[in-house]
């Protein structure tokens, strides 16, 4: 990316994440400094220094630099969503309906609904009409405040299809100013045409064998995904399923990422930080003695309370055991076929009183250890000097209003590179 | 109002709610007719037909009008919010970050902050400083769909304060399209400036006192209100009370509205039903029991999923059980000092999973039931003919996909009266 000089000044208030050299959890989780009249400097699109605006235009203040005010407003590191599959073909609002009116997954799944309608529908569209999926949904989450984004395959779940899908998200870089960051998901679930088409554990052995012998190969040798993501999920992967695919992404160059324990517990907590993942993703169902017992870790965990509104589970993660057990929690958003919300900034509006945590905590969330997990501390997370100058804006005094605030019309600029972006 | 002349054509989703001569509860409370290629024609501000859009063009489709072209989206009734209190000084972000931080109520009101805070704020503040805000709220109400407004009194407390600020609400019609309906809610809180200062048994009665002899017939005289809001909650206004405020308010021609039950089971519920309100608003702790024993009732319930959200209930108000007692529901955002969420849409994206309803009941929740709630039956609500030409156009190909992507900025289009209105 080529990028931008910009001077933003004046803020009402400048939240200061500092990396600290890792990812935030326990007290730290929380840790923030908001300083009232703010300014960020950046040059060739990167942070040359952010602080109170009088120290940063003493060094930086050349009139001939293009000037954000940002009187009376607050000014965010730009937001960093460490959770999304935006690339799907079909509707599933119809099964949603069905759902708040009272009908089981179970019944859904009988009349044609579920994840798998959307392979089908993923299988069935062109790459013209899922590339401008993409390009809609990229807009709104750029609206959402995100600056940087993870994208993950996973709804097509052949070899050739889930090649195909990651080749677009690839190719959608072109039509988005956000960093997306790509996720091969084949383990996202096991697929009705392998085996004996009953999702039983002999399809998962096989649909594994496929992933393990045909799949991760070929993604490795194209060079088209910065990650692996692999489900923990009884019914889905076992353990073992999993420890076997993230071993091998990881001999082939791709780094774990784990969805666990998003249905119920199922080991995936403990499996991602044992296998020491990255990130391990949803845990809604992972139980506390399964947290206690891991203790802490530096795979990130990533809480996705849009994901546990939408899905009505019966348990949210537990944010707070998590981080007092010295996990770094990230927050994010989890658009996929079946939940459309594009805002991270509303994400973090609901996941404060959902998981009981601190605003501060849910900025670190959605910005500091997000980027951790990505594994892009050094470009994004923060507003330090020799990051890249991504920045948001948002018309209220100060960072704790937003929280007060869900839903309400509050972003007024997003800065990627040093470039403002229309949105 | 003064009001235009549009035709919106080509809607892939028309959400028909229509008026039946009565809100809508039980199987009814989710009725809604969707048309595929819907139009709606407006003739000096009021609705002339809406159907398909064949039909309606064969009568309307007169070139010279204005033309709205909403293919691929989806047309609603304009929403109408019947419940905030938008008059208010000081800021309360503070408070709610100590709040997620695990400070009880009572922690954050011995450092002052809590409900006390605002009255003080809000008479400190000068009519403009509260007419700004009343500025920016509107604009931001609107952009969530809004085309009627709810607005109550209810942070001055007293005679003065309480005249001022419905003056000041009066007023604020000059500032905004939306159509403003006013409530007196001098039965707010018990000031801590009456009595003992305590906020007990004594101070409520004298307090109540001060009500009933002087603001009621002062607002009544002056003609500044159109509905009289009266809280039911333990600590606060007891049944005999409330009912008091409620007879005397009614026969000084205010219609009476109910705050019941937000924070812990007071009667509230059977005390507003029992005096036949318009509606309770709240309702979070009400007992099970209690609506079963009051059945089926004319007074809306309105139900405010947001404030559950925010004030982190442990308990959300049972809109499945009130719905299938013949209770009509509607959905509201509360907007006030203590939540500054202000878009409907939002609300209704989370109150379906929230309270287990399906989007049809919380459309009608957030049209026709609360046009009810407003006595506006007439004038909104629903796009009969005859009723005024007020619409809002979303980006999405059904209605029931906004439920699916709470939070995206899925709003293209406000029509009210038939004017379209920059949001």
């Amino acid at each position: 990316m080529t990028g931008g000089d910009l001077n933003v000044v004046g803020a009402a208030a400048l939240a200061l994440v500092r990396d600290r050299g890792g990812p935030r959890t326990g007290a730290l989780q929380g840790e923030m400094d908001v300083i009232e009249g703010g300014a960020v400097a950046v040059r060739d699109g990167l942070i040359v220094a952010a602080g109170p605006t009088g120290e940063v235009m003493a060094d930086w203040g050349d009139p001939a630099v293009a000037r954000l005010d940002a009187t009376g407003r607050t000014v965010l590191p730009g937001l960093v969503e460490c959770h999304s599959h935006p690339i799907f073909g079909g509707e599933r609002h119809f099964e949603y309906a069905e759902r708040l009116g009272g009908a089981s997954l179970a019944e859904v799944a009988a009349r044609g609904g579920g994840i798998w309608s959307s392979v089908v529908a993923s299988r069935a569209a062109s790459d013209g009409e899922l590339s401008a999926r993409l390009d809609a949904a990229y807009r709104r989450i750029t609206a959402g405040g995100v600056t940087t984004l993870e994208v993950k395959s996973g709804y097509g779940l052949t070899v050739d299809e889930e090649l195909r899908e990651l080749r677009l998200l690839e190719d959608s870089r072109r039509l988005t100013p956000l960093e997306l960051v790509v996720t091969f998901l084949g383990a996202h679930v096991v697929p009705r045409d392998v085996g004996a088409g009953d999702g039983g554990a002999a399809a998962g052995e096989a649909y594994t064998d496929l992933i393990a012998g045909e799949m991760l190969p070929a993604v490795a040798e194209q060079g088209i995904a910065q990650f692996h993501d692999v489900t923990v999920e009884d019914g889905l992967f076992t353990p073992a399923q999993a420890r076997r695919l993230i071993r091998l992404g990881r001999q082939a160059g791709l780094p774990p990422r784990v969805h666990a324990d998003a249905w119920r517990p199922s080991q995936g907590w403990a499996t991602a930080a044992g296998e020491r993942a990255v990130s391990a993703e949803h845990l809604t169902y992972t139980p506390d003695d399964e947290i206690r017992d891991v203790g802490s870790s530096e795979t990130v965990a990533v809480l996705l309370p849009v994901a546990e509104l939408i899905y009505m589970t019966d348990r949210r993660a537990n944010a707070r055991l998590f981080v007092d057990n010295g996990v770094p929690v990230a927050v994010a958003t989890d658009y996929c076929s079946s939940i459309h919300a594009t805002s991270l900034l509303l994400t973090m509006g609901l996941a404060a009183p959902w998981f009981r945590l601190a605003p501060a905590e849910v900025i670190v969330g959605a910005t500091l250890n997000a980027a951790y997990s990505l594994g892009l501390q050094d470009r994004c997370g923060s507003l330090d000097a020799g990051k890249r100058g991504d920045l948001i804006v948002l018309d209220c005094p100060h960072p704790n209003e937003m929280f007060l605030a869900p839903g309400a019309p509050l972003l007024t600029d997003v800065v990627i590179g040093g470039s403002r972006i229309r949105v």
